[in-house]
Formats: C-alpha cells, structure tokens, sequence
C-alpha cells in the first residue's frame, strides 16, 4: 500500500486477479469476452447520461452520482482485467498515448477545437 | 515517479489534466460527452476481436496487438478525463467495488459459474 | 418490390442474407460476433455526437450528415442480420415492445417526464 | 397493414412516433440523446452474451432467448426514431450500403475472408 494507506493500481490488479482466481472465473475471460463485458458496463453507465444536457450531467443527484461511480469502478475492473489477461501494461500504454497525441495535436493548432488531428 | 521511472495512476491523471488545459479542450470535457467518447473507443477496442473465437483472441497477431494496446490506452483515458472531472476517486471506487462483490459472489456459490449474483 | 419501387424490410433482409451467402461469411455470423460488430457499429456512429450539444446534433454539416446516414445502415445491417441468425422477427418484436411499452408509460402519467417506468 | 396483418416498417415508425408524441416525449429526442440511447440497449443486448461461446449463443436459453428478442426491439426502436428525428430513409440507407458493399466487396476475393475491404 502507498503511504496514505490507499492501494496502487498494481495493488488493485493484484487484488482483482486473486479474486478471478479464487472464484476459477478465469476460464470465462478470454479477451474476447472481457470485451464484451466492458462494453456491457459502459451501455450502463451511458444509460445514466442519455437524457441529461451538458451541464445536467457536471451536476448529478447524489443517488445517480454513486450509481454513476459503481459503474466507473465496473468499467475500470474490466479494463485491468482485459490489459491483465493480454499482458499488458495500462499506464504504460497511457503514458506512450499521451507522447503520441502531444506530437499528432500541438497545442497551438488544436487549441479550443474538437477537431481530429487530421483535420488540423 | 515511482521507483522506477514509470509514472503513477495519480501522475498520469495530472500528465492528461495539462494536455487538456494547455489546449482549452475542456469546454467540451461535459461527463455527457466524455461518456460518449469513452463509448466510442470501447467500439474501436470491440473491432478488433469481434470476428475472432475466444481462443484467437488470447493469441493475437503482433500488429492486432499493438492497435488493440493503443485502444485499451484509449479507453482508459477517458475513463481517468471522466473520473477527474467528476471529482471521483477511480482507484478507490475501484476498491470498494471488489469489497461489494466479495460479498455478492461468495468464492465457494460463485466457483466456476458466470450466474449473476442474483441467481447464486 | 413495393409500389414505389423501394425494397421492403422483408426484401432487405433477403438481399443481405444473399450477400452473405455469396460470401460464405455466415460462418462468422454467430450471434455472439453480430452482437460484437453491431457495437462497432453504435460506436462509430457515437463518434459523430460526441462533442457536438444536442441542438447542433440536431443539424448536421452535409458531410456529417452523410456519413451519419452509412453508420445507421451499417447499425440497421447488423441488426438485420443477428435477427435473421436467431430466427426472430424484428418488426413483430417492435410491435409487441411498443404493445408493452404503452402499458408500462401511459400517456398521462409519463407526459414530459423521461424517469424510468418504475418511477412513474 | 399489410395482407397478413402484420405492420411494414413504415407503419411502425408511424406508430412509434405516435407513442411519443402523446407523452411529449420528443424534447428528450435530440439526435445525441437517441444515439446514447441506442448505445445502451445494445450494452444490455451484448451482456446476454459475453460469457458465451459462439456456439452456444446460436442455441439459447428460452428465457434468454425472450429476453434477446425484447433487447433487440429496443434497438431497433431507437435506430428507427433516431432516422426519424434526422428525417432519413433507413431502408434506402441500407439498400444504398448494400450496394456500396457489393464494390467494396466483391464475391471472389471476399468469400470465406472476414478482413476488412482494405485488405482484400
């Protein structure tokens, strides 16, 4: 644990895999179904959004606020169990797509526009 | 930075939260939106294996398996831009997620089923 | 054929299922992979919202607008097809959903309102 | 009606409009909102079949079969109120995707082959 007492994300993936494990749940998770399963709780947590404006959703109910993050924590868990089960390493890859994205989206160019880097 | 020069969760949150500002993106940064984009990589991600059996899936070609690490990246920073702008806690939500499910899947009901907890 | 010359759903579906059959590619067309590629699908077309608010969705740019039109019919395609796969009637199905939908939001108690039927 | 009495796609989207026009339901119906509805009841249609394999989602539990052929209306609800609000013709949008797809995909190269045209 780090130093406040909170677990790392290694810690977590850690803890996730003993879970799957103990419960022989990793037959199911090939990475293909662990896919699908994502996407599952993604349709849920879109499902919270579909008919708030813009500004609605930066202010959530309390009720639909913890609904909203149960369903964030189900969209992490079946991340770190897909990038575990493929091997590979997420911040890593995070931090390599932040060095890509610097070089496709200059600041200067795509500063207050939606636009794709090739439209810039 | 952590012992060994890779970044944190915390470190790579704040890395993303300055590529954000420095190109004012995050007038379009609404939790509506940032769900949409987050579904939007997660059917990037679903391409990749949707014509494959589970078995392919656990052995992809090298350059499937680059494309697919720069998705799970992908996804996985929308889901840290959504958190941070919902001022919600990914790594703890995460924790008290497993809490939860320890509880709705005992290991000894849940071995080596798929049911959902209701029908345990 | 119908009177003005457009094709019938029935019709579509039978032109698609030649398609197919053309191809050999039913032996991809589990409904588990047609339920994958139509999630592609949605996220394609999720990829044309995403950072526009509801107003301007409501008028596309000509170009979008187009390519908005593909994604519906590569959505509609799939849809078709997992259907076809699981011998279902898509259109019958519509009917009986709508058949239950008015006795679970009748008119006067969901008018303007877009809470859930348990919360009516 | 048709001959047989069941209702064409037309009339259904007719009837489907109807429905939501008596709950003044279509200021929730922004084009935005329709397509993060759509993502969602295909996240509730995928979850029926993340944990099975290929072969067993062509046979399905009766019970989930029902439930599959209620997912698959809701999909197809909100892909026809969707066309609706963007005025598009969804059948001549698939009839014009067939056709693109017989250039794109021509019956010698694809057969057999689940690659993408850009391969073949």
């Amino acid at each position: 644990m780090s130093v406040d007492g909170m677990r790392t994300f290694g810690e977590l993936q850690e803890r996730l895999q003993h879970f799957v494990d103990e419960r022989e749940w990793s037959r199911f998770h090939s990475p293909k179904n662990l896919t699908m399963a994502l996407t599952g709780e993604v349709g849920e947590l879109v499902e919270h959004f579909q008919w708030l404006d813009g500004k609605a959703s930066e202010a959530l109910e309390p009720e639909t606020r913890e609904a909203v993050r149960r369903e964030l924590a189900d969209v992490q868990i079946y991340l770190m169990l897909l990038a575990g089960r493929l091997d590979m390493d997420l911040l890593e890859a995070v931090d390599d797509k932040i060095d890509e994205n610097e070089g496709k989206y200059p600041a200067d160019k795509a500063r207050g526009r939606s636009d794709k880097y090739t439209n810039l």
